[in-house]
């Protein structure tokens, strides 16, 4: 669709009137992964009365749906027929290993998308509406549903995170996964080091989830769980690494500081901090999904944010971390950011240095 | 932001992301709005502490919506200042007579975006699932909400409108505007043609909003009003001229065509009918914003479409009408389809000529 971000660019009513009605974007793919539509599309031959048919759905429906999703580039229209994009084969038709339909549950959660609807008060308090601490109050259900749903945008991530968390130690180890949810960060741990014994910590039912995933893994005997809230829970330890994924931007820096603090004191000397994050730039308006990713904190939470690398690298440094440093994971829009306690430790692991 | 749409392109987990949470585009863009947002950048200095003191807002709820605006391409960002776009200093700022801020108004009616919602259902019968005839019932409220915000968007169609429609046409003439809604594309045809009486035919309370115009523009005296259903009220007549802007595109096939017949019946023979619609090439995925609509028209309506010229063209001829024609609008997605009643017209009229 036609864009004009650029002063001095071509003036663009149609960017004002396709930012209005971009919820119809987030309604239309919802739809269609709900509908089946995408394995259909895979399966060919792509027309719409054989569409219609597959998804048990009309063909006028099926036909402009398609349309729509041609048009907000999912999906290409050759001819009658609708046919894969790269991004659809690989990522919205469940006959792919890397399919992400299941993350449209979570994404699409009416109880973190209700509060968009009064964005204008959020933006004038500076606080979530939703009650207590949003998203982030205790036992919120929503959880639950991350650790179902997301796990195929975050699963691709794990083998990154765990080869820079396992660059420099081995052995036997024990891992402290903080907010684990699926749980798929400490089990790839565990994955690559089987001397690793992990300590995954989460509400309750969300760990169920955790613990189901380490089953099928094959190292349930090596996963451990502590139910609770990462601020009130005793961490036990001391530990090798702690693992703090998806968690710090909920809070703000103040509380940021203090969970450091609390996890600095659970790792033994040698130990090692590390979180997985939306980074933008110090611009903090790229790269995009990581800095877009704010609103989302600002509308759900009550003092959250997508930090960047310079906030995130003062909070560990306040709580008493050293060699904090940052690597982007690869084809992701999140960065791994470690520092560790002792600050005698070699420095001869990659990636952007700093402190 | 990032977009892959074409086949062998880069594969992008982040626009299947950006796509599921495209509805906070919508929400942020309406916040601003409401907020006064780009009025208070348009005056400057765009300081996140200047902004949330003129908007009356907290300093972290403008910065996160200040940086998001900037991520998808609405405002810029210059060191820690905002300033507008081309597009957001034209189209968002209240100081522009282009401004097209109250759309936000009609595009964002909770009414109207309630049935995607419940897309998939409508996908799978074929119909909006609002009640009786969607946003075509009798009577609907939004309808007045239109008459109200979308004038500036509507409002730069009507010159060119007025000149096509004027082109073979002068002196003392009646001129019928079905569905007149604010009236602009009637009483601009009275300000071309001194000699042309308006007759706007609307629900009652609509025509209040289109009166109001007419009295603004100075053509009150000759402006009339016709109260009712196009389906069910007598047009009278005869006229030289019936206008149907932003109308058809409701109603299935067989319903257009019946209502076409009703306006040729109430045509001089030397007459011209005129609709305004959202026409998509034929493939229906081109260009961007009138294939787009469709959507809209499943969302809302039980049988509406954005209708290609071939479409618009059969049912034209289907009612009786000859010398069909089309003429896109400069600078606006819409075109202005022609028919005439009689066969044996001149065929001097620049544009697209077909039948």
């Amino acid at each position: 669709m036609e864009k004009s971000g650029h002063p001095g660019g071509v003036p663009s009513p149609g960017l004002v009137f396709e930012t209005l009605t971009a919820y119809q974007r987030s309604a239309a793919l919802r739809a269609a992964i709900e509908l089946d539509l995408f394995r259909a599309i895979g399966e060919g031959p792509g027309d719409v009365p054989s569409l219609a048919l597959r998804c048990g759905a009309s063909e006028r429906g099926i036909r402009i749906l398609c349309d729509f999703l041609t048009v907000i580039g999912l999906i290409t229209k050759e001819g009658l027929a609708y046919r894969h994009t790269t991004t659809s084969a690989l990522f919205l038709d469940p006959n792919s290993p890397t399919c992400l339909a299941a993350t449209a549950q979570f994404l699409g959660n009416p109880r973190l998308k209700e509060p968009y609807e009064r964005l204008t008060e959020i933006v004038r308090s500076g606080r979530t509406v939703m009650e207590g601490q949003g998203s982030v109050e205790p036992e919120d259900p929503v959880w639950i549903e991350f650790a179902h749903s997301m796990a195929p945008m975050m699963g691709p991530m794990a083998g990154p995170l765990g080869a820079i968390v396992l660059a420099e130690r081995g052995g036997p180890m024990r891992v402290l996964d903080i907010a684990a949810g699926h749980g798929l960060f400490g089990i790839e741990v565990a994955k690559q080091n089987p001397e690793a014994i992990i300590v995954a910590l989460d509400w309750a039912p969300v760990l169920e989830v955790a613990r189901e995933n380490a089953r099928r893994a094959g190292i349930a005997a090596r996963y451990e769980t502590l139910p609770g809230s990462a601020f009130e829970v005793e961490f036990g330890g001391p530990y090798d690494i702690v693992l703090l994924t998806n968690f710090l931007h909920h809070f703000d820096r103040p509380t940021c500081i203090e969970l450091l603090q609390k996890v600095r004191a659970a790792l033994k000397p040698s130990g090692l901090a590390a979180t997985l994050e939306f980074v933008p730039n110090e611009d903090r308006v790229s790269p995009s999904i990581p800095a877009a990713f704010s609103l989302t904190m600002l509308a759900t939470t009550p003092g959250g944010d997508a930090y960047t690398y310079r906030e995130l690298e003062e909070m560990l440094v306040a709580a008493g971390f050293h060699r904090i440093r940052a690597y982007p994971v690869p084809r992701a829009p999140h960065t791994v950011v470690v520092g560790e306690v002792d600050h005698r430790g070699q420095s001869s692991i990659a990636g952007k240095q700093s402190g």
